[in-house]
């Protein structure tokens, strides 16, 4: 058995809002419903996959569902099927979050939106010269927050040549092949070096003289949160980032565009664990 | 407040059933709702309103949701959207529920089947001539279902000359405008004729002679189900079919093609008690 949230009975006003991914996960379900249920909110949310990413955007529009969550492989394709792109989703042509509005479909990527709100609130200088590794979808919202937020002295760390330098080149930062004996103020991992669950134990990042010469770490891993390279960190007395304050975040970006409704960092940690349980 | 049901969490795999009406009412939700929480079925179900059908139709599809109840005004234009009539949506050219198999949509009439399933439980003889009142959605599948169960002696009453005629051509029965001084041993009342809220105080579809000379009365009238016309029957000994037991049993089909599961008589009485409260 799960564990059960208790909620009054669905009736025809409640909202719904939904996910889209190829393998859709129980955190986003489980993590909405137990904040609707703490905050009273008639809403239900549900994780969908799809073959037709056209007919679920057209259901999405015309059932009135109110907030549609997009993952992997949708992000991009979803672009053609809504009518306006916030900032966020133009800075990194990336969707995950879409919010309707009376059949108007409103695109965002709370992604960008928490990573550029977390450089805000960590007060870091966008003199800061950086390190960000990797090239991937997660690494373009990162590094595009970095760019927009003034960060101008960077340099993207990916073994893909093709994606990292086209990152580079579009941001205007430099790109390396490997982080070497590059050092920065300030290091971001965008890889999944770290994660569990891997065939090999868990790595760092960067190597302990990087981290030795860094002020702040920010590493987006968040299984778990507290990484190799974030241990390494915390260890050196550097200033933290962690992956869960990322999704953490994230989260409530698109829980308050969905429900009007803002959860506290606390609420959203019990959320978390609760859908990760 | 509304009265509370409390169910499981929701997850990923929960299923979904939804209806879809111009002006969706609460019923269908508390009702199914109420079942799948007496059952432990990891199902929600929700009404939703559309001003586009085919977009509505293609997000059931595209979204995997399982079952699809049809209301007015919709009940005939999505014959086109479906896959697959059954016999019971062919026979009176009108859909109220839709079952997804893996994307294949098959369409039921469960009012139909309901009709056809009291003539049948209720022992009728094919043989016993009948006057029908009424002409529109509903007329039509209990006509059907009187016609398809072998009922060959029969009169369709309804003052709208163009549909009472049509419906009686079609299905090889006399009509009249009125029904004035006729008797037959099986009435059957399908006009709104003794429902609860109108202008006036609720009427009889039949006079009292006429329920006099007759057997059995059959009022699909279901709010209230003890109509003047029912009341007066069972005052005068007859058998009676009420629109209680319509509801109940199409509400039975309904929720077993959705689930695979039976609920008893008992068991739709005390869903359909909790989605009036």
């Amino acid at each position: 058995m799960t564990t059960t949230a208790t909620r009054p009975a669905l009736n025809k006003d409640t909202r719904l809002c939904i996910s889209l991914a190829a393998r859709p996960s129980n955190f986003g379900t489980r993590f909405h419903n137990y904040l609707y249920e703490q905050f009273g909110l008639d809403f239900i949310y549900k994780a969908f996959t799809t073959t037709d990413l056209a007919g679920a955007i057209g259901g999405v529009r015309a059932l009135g569902i109110r907030g549609c969550s997009v993952s992997m492989p949708f992000k991009e394709d979803v672009i053609a099927l809504v009518d306006e792109l916030d900032a966020s989703a133009t800075a990194i042509q990336s969707v995950n979050t879409i919010v309707n509005d009376d059949g108007f479909l409103r695109a965002y990527n709370t992604d960008y939106i928490a990573a550029a709100e977390l450089l805000r609130s960590n007060a870091l200088d966008p003199a800061t010269p950086f390190l960000l590794r990797g090239s991937g979808g997660m690494a373009k919202a990162v590094a595009s927050a970095l760019r927009d937020s003034g960060f101008a002295d960077g340099t993207i760390v990916a073994r893909n040549e093709q994606s990292g330098r086209a990152l580079a080149d579009d941001l205007g930062y430099r790109w390396l092949a490997e982080p070497g004996t590059a050092t920065a103020p300030l290091l971001v991992n965008v890889t999944p070096i770290g994660m569990a669950g891997g065939a090999q134990a868990p790595d760092s990042a960067f190597a302990a003289e990087t981290v030795a010469a860094s002020d702040t770490v920010f590493d987006v891993v968040a299984l778990p949160a507290e990484t190799p390279l974030i241990l390494a960190a915390r260890a050196a007395g550097k200033t933290v980032i962690t992956g869960a304050e990322v999704i953490a975040l994230q989260a409530a970006e698109q829980f308050e565009r969905y429900t009007g409704v803002r959860p506290t960092t606390e609420q959203v940690l019990a959320a978390s664990a609760f859908a990760r349980a």
